[in-house]
């Protein structure tokens, strides 16, 4: 029998705003990305979602993204790697500060949007961000996409990089993912989702795949996603004890 | 001979805007409160000023504000204790994560400007920012005013108050600060800051003494409070080993 | 036959955030409140809300707030009078901009949450946000609470105020509104929301009604409104041409 | 005797911080850009600024720059045109709403930092801004450099474009500016920044020239510009009359 993390974004509202659906999220997954005030969540929101996940067995994660709320943190901005740092500690020590009061511990880092994808791609952002975390605690699990930079520079400071699929992105034939500003980026159909996510979690190359809490079919993707592993003896577990 | 902590805030500055004198109060003073990027700092500023903390053995605090950086943590907002505990959590923890990953401990908390007033005032206020704080390291201090409800809420939960004196701040007949409102809220001349912090000092009252980095003769005031302490034979230092 | 308005909050989402149902109000009202980017609402969400508003023969008002995003403007701040017209004038500028370039005209200005309250109360505030008003455009109509500091500025200064009736908020016995911060200060049944309707519309004393969009019967208590107001012969339509 | 407006950024600061010199600016410019609220400036300095202006017969432009405070409106974003003309035209409008409450025209429109330069190179963008602001006033100017695809658009919609030299940043032998990323990208010393001034003034291809107000030696390039053109028969004033 083998397993593989399941993993969501979590507490991506702000103030009165909701976003997604974080109770779906919380009753399906082994580990959430808590939103850390930056491109979404803010000190209510995320101290919500981190006693849920303590309630529920969740494992936590701190999912940074660029200081641009308005943009969702899904525009690409010019920044350093140094910026990139400081950006990706603050957010990271906030949430961290909510796990420690509530008595638990921070398992993961996964970069949010634009800056996860140009983290990816770019070698001297990878390394800068890889650094603080492993000077904030080299402990911390890296989330991230399969032979991306960040998976290079992880190696290299000996933080566990955990292999991330999607399983509700499009794949482009060189493993990349269709760009979310194309249209058909996302895969709306359950049956496909739920297809895909059984062929990323038997592949071997992936310790854990993401699904989105936020398009209309969540529930019915994350539900499916569960039962079918059941059926195929794919244990769906955090990557660490909670 | 008896010693005195000296305080002073620091990274009040937000980007390519400076602000006060940092590398005056660097070199006087024996404990920092670092803006943590609500009321005034960004991740770059908290990062130097840790740094340079660390590097000239200055003991550093988190200095937690109201989200009103147009207002620089000045003016009073209605919120919740819950609130209030969430942005200070938020804070705090933001700013640990500098110290840690450079290899420092954080080792106080002091509220800003409108927050600490409005927190030195109020009961339920108090409990719940000195509740958080205590969940999230119980050995962390609490710098606030002599005889506050700070100074309650940190003997129920069993963190260690740390009772401030302002050295440039005008005392009112009842033991409170002039508001800064008021044209003479601050003391100008350095004769008379250098008599208040002697006299502050020498009270037995006071654990540490603030003064301002953010004054004109802020250089003047400094230098001649450290040059008095030392003929009063009174030792500026940090409360713990740094 | 007589007549009243009929005004609700429009545009108070943010980039990817949806609040209330904007498509509803527009469909029932005659005139909107569009939120101005402090409070809520952003350059985008402003610049549709106005097309939709000029499509349908709404008219158009500026919703100005608190620059307090955090507490969706409902939280009170100590602000001096100077600074609360200089944030009016800010915003009623920029949502003036969209209202220009689409080639319609702004009808009146409606303060939002905290900012209303506290301009109906504190005669200071009234005035330097009515002064800044009436300079930046005279014949903009003000709606405001009957009896209000803001009636009272209003007749000074030469700007027309609309009294302004709430449908679906509890009136206290000395007319004013229970604060939101109470639990049964919105009223949730249908019935209860049109009559209060037709008695405020038929008092004599109100020029035009809010309703609520962001409730979870909008849409019922808006239609019931309409067609109650029909049968009554009460005529729902914008205070000046549109 | 030749005729060449001089221009300079103006209320670049933020609540409590002061940036470069607006006291030397309004003393020796003809025409200031003011920032709107987004890169820097806020209600209050904008309000001052355009106070200042009016009193001082200084030509007001709209100093419109990216959502990016934290980076000083400098780094680039990935924006569409629709955002970007709509970032445009909230900031024009909020700066406008204060030169009319006080009494005085717009001018002009400057866009700043990254904006200006992405503006500047990319027809779509700059055809979007353009519509935007022909859309609300057809009779404001638009600032930019020479050859640009702000010229182009500006000419395409009959918006007049008034072509822009720099006094004190280096040109690469293609007419282009050199980055402000490179070190040597701004001109230091004070007889060089005049020189340039003089050759610019003198080249009959700009229509008004840049200095910039927070730079070590602002008072003295900005004296010494004045005097040198008084000296050669150039005359500094605004496009329009003020």
């Amino acid at each position: 029998m083998t397993a593989i993390d399941l993993n969501a974004d979590l507490g991506e509202g702000y103030d009165v705003y909701e976003w997604g659906s974080d109770d779906i999220i919380l009753n399906y997954v082994s580990s959430a990305n808590i939103a850390c005030g930056f491109h979404a969540g803010d000190p209510h929101t995320m101290r919500k979602a981190v006693e849920s996940c303590l309630k529920l067995g969740v494992a936590i994660g701190a999912h940074p993204g660029l200081p641009d709320r308005l943009g969702f943190g899904r525009r690409e901005m010019s920044v350093t790697p140094e910026e990139a740092a400081d950006f990706v500690l603050y957010q990271v020590g906030a949430l961290q500060a909510y796990v420690k009061a509530a008595g638990g511990s921070l398992q993961h880092v996964k970069l949010h949007g634009a800056l996860y994808h140009m983290a990816a791609k770019d070698e001297r952002l990878a390394n800068a961000i890889v650094k603080c975390i492993s000077q904030l605690d080299p402990t911390l699990l890296l989330y991230g996409p399969h032979g991306s930079q960040l998976e290079v520079a992880a190696k290299v400071k000996g933080i566990r990089f955990i292999s991330e699929g999607f399983a509700d992105r499009v794949y482009l034939p060189d493993g990349s993912l269709m760009p979310r500003s194309q249209p058909d980026a996302v895969i709306v159909e359950t049956e496909n989702v739920v297809n895909q996510a059984i062929s990323l979690a038997s592949a071997g190359k992936f310790e854990t795949l993401c699904f989105h809490g936020d398009t209309p079919k969540a529930r019915e993707h994350a539900q499916q996603i569960v039962e079918r592993m059941k059926k195929y003896g794919i244990n769906i577990q955090p990557l660490v004890k909670v």
